[in-house]
């Protein structure tokens, strides 16, 4: 048997696991859930199959954790980032295999050499975004660099939304993922990007506010905003001369603009714990981002401080999510972004009917012969369900595929991976197109 | 004899040196400065007297750093922030009595108690601002409370800026101190102040927009942007139910309307080294954080993005410091911050014939016997030279007197302190008007 143990069974772990369920018998797989929660881990692990257990963990726990490491054969750690590189350590000394959906840390490449070492393979960024966008710009640059075309420029988006017969509401937005990530989008640092052989910087205070506009045939206008240090991935998809690179994020058309009055206010920092009675309400949240105390209307207040029309798009949208009013929020000790999290749990529910959306943008420009090529790929997946959401499909499933190589010696290299080559993309973007998940090229 | 060692020999430690050279033989002093550069430090104790000797010494070597404090019986620690709590546990350690100019660390307060039982004195905050300022705001505060007051309203603004004999810029700004905390002014985080009975919190991109307009009788307007945490300065004071409490810190009129340019563009940003090439100009480094590419010309680009009139006030200020030339920045490997100091520290030189000016005001608001009364007080001190300057002097002398209160039995209480209690703050008050440094009340 081989035994594979998934730290964490959050939003984007329910695919993965019913992957991993349904080819057990066929690849001989035993897996493990662990969450802080037994009973949700044992409700994606279900109860009539042998193949697959669900158990408690507390992963800040480094012995228990080390302790269920030791006991298995490889590790998909779905857990937070701040976790990450204290699971990544435990893997190397204890070997074992490792895949992520995460971001690789910039720690994590010094480790690199003791895990080529030590015979290991560290995958990380084998989800969506990152993930699957990785290994589709890698089919299309390697096919590019093939034919002897030459890069121009290179825009990628990825967005997580609603599917448009769920998008109901004036943001066109549910959570389909983890709701803090979202509320911090971008908080981390000024964006990086090249454009024409200039590198720009974005301040998180711009970020909402510089955005290009993206059209996915059949799915109408998005927002597209830029996302963290696209710069780095110049080296890692091979295109380091490059004069135009941005990778970003995609919101349905409207929503940034609206979602920057937050940031402008300070609504989303997540530094301090907020000084606010016990009966505090929206309006008194939204106050306390308010230069004038004249009058104790926060609605005409922030229209004024921001300069937006009081009856425009922008306060429509706030208004529907009851931010202005004088509804109790209930809530103490929580910093700016907490409390916002706390509002937006309550009014951006994915429903029991509800299904979401992924969207995937690729744009592609190269010379070839003298003459300059356009090609745009684009990837379009509706959830299933509430569970089985298009997020934790195109997240779970490339790990879970990814599973298969590493047991069945798919992999050749060792140490510190990310999907960019073809013998990692190509059989999980054909498994993939097997089951739906379908680029379309133009 | 009585052995003082002073960490760090910066711009602020000129008059605290000469002070302490100059009360040695009456104090029983002997002086250790001990600076990264020996020969600066042997410049400030000068050659021709034996109570003070120049060292030198790298202050992250923790083993030369404790050798050296254990040597002697109270430390100064004009060090950088980030250095001060390795110099305060080698100070509890070591058991020795140590005072700085600088914040307590909120980690500091987990010590108290230990050094309270060594019977130790961590007298913090007492150069200017943090310094003076408490010990002036406290010395009215305290007579306030005295005749039967209720506090209503405390505002309190400092800065550090140009006297107005060689104030020759558009900015009116050179630099007194490290210009590092010039540029990086507030990037720390969210401020925080309470108005009417509202917290408040500003976000730092709003933050040199949010001023108050403070005039200094006969020195005229100034711009006064929120400092950090006013909040929690409430305790200190003695004043929790106050219902407005501001601490701030001025520049010039017209200053801060400036300088949100910068921060609005991402140029103070810490956080990442700019991919600029060796021969990059000042206009490449304005272009990086400008969205647009269709010209090269940063200027104008830069105007039409933050919406300035092209040959309004704030472009003349920009043009003074040559931003937009095309002049060769000269330096790589440095952050947006890290280039800016490197510009303004070219353009904003207090030469040798300049004076500096420390102006600092408070307002305090208070009802007695059912009516409302108002204080101002301010404080103006002019350089006396490019070595003692205003700064210097309003920074180092308050540390020196408080040396002579710590030997000769002044302070009762130990542990961690700040200058709050009349038994600190009185007789270096009175000292500080004795040569010259005093506050008018309005």
């Amino acid at each position: 048997m081989r035994s594979i143990l998934i730290l964490g069974a959050g939003r984007s772990a329910s695919s993965l696991i019913q992957y991993l369920i349904d080819h057990a018998r066929e690849q001989q797989w035993r897996v493990t859930v662990a969450d802080k929660d037994a009973d949700h881990a044992r409700k994606l692990t279900g109860t009539a199959n042998d193949a697959a257990e669900g158990i408690a963990l507390d992963a800040t726990d480094a012995d228990a954790r080390a302790m269920l490491i030791a006991k298995h054969d490889l590790v998909i750690s779905m857990l937070p980032a701040f976790m990450h590189m204290d699971v990544l350590k435990d893997c190397l000394r204890l070997r074992k295999h490792v895949i992520t959906p995460s971001y690789v840390p910039d720690a994590l490449w010094a480790l690199d050499a003791e895990f080529k070492q030590a015979g290991l393979i560290v995958l990380n960024e084998m989800g969506l975004d990152p993930g699957i966008d990785h290994m589709s710009a890698m089919r299309i640059l390697d096919r590019i660099r093939a034919m002897g075309g030459t890069m121009e420029a290179f825009e990628s988006y990825c967005g997580g939304l609603v599917a448009p017969e769920s998008d109901d509401n004036l943001w066109g937005y549910k959570f389909s993922w983890n709701p803090r990530n979202v509320i911090l989008a971008g908080a981390g640092g000024s964006a990086k990007y090249i454009e024409n052989g200039i590198t720009k910087y974005i301040p998180y205070h711009k970020l909402f506010q510089r955005t290009s506009r993206i059209d996915v045939p059949g799915f109408g206008a998005f927002d597209g905003y830029a996302n963290r240090d696209s710069l780095k991935y110049r080296s890692h998809y091979g295109i380091d001369g490059i004069p135009t690179m941005k990778r970003g994020t995609l919101r349905k058309g409207g929503f940034c603009t609206a979602w920057d009055c937050f940031v402008q206010l300070g609504c989303t920092d997540d530094g301090f714990i907020m000084e606010l009675g016990t009966d505090a309400t929206w309006n008194d949240y939204i106050h306390a981002f308010l230069p004038s105390v004249a009058d104790r209307d926060a609605r005409a207040g922030l229209a004024h401080y921001l300069g937006l029309e009081p009856e425009g798009t922008v306060m429509k949208m706030l208004d529907e999510l009851r931010i202005f009013s004088n509804e109790r929020i209930g809530r103490t000790g929580l910093s700016p972004a907490g409390l916002l999290q706390h509002l937006l749990e309550q009014r951006w529910v994915l429903g029991p009917e509800d299904k979401d959306l992924v969207v995937m943008w690729h744009r592609f420009s190269y010379s070839h012969e003298g003459t300059s090529h356009e090609i745009h790929a684009s990837l379009v997946v509706v959830g299933q369900d509430q569970v089985h959401t298009a997020m934790a499909r195109t997240v779970g499933l490339p790990i879970a595929m990814a599973c298969k190589l590493v047991f069945n010696n798919g992999i050749n290299d060792r140490g510190v991976l990310l999907p960019l080559k073809p013998g990692i993309y190509l059989p999980v973007l054909d498994e993939l197109e097997r089951i739906g998940v379908v680029f379309h090229e133009r």
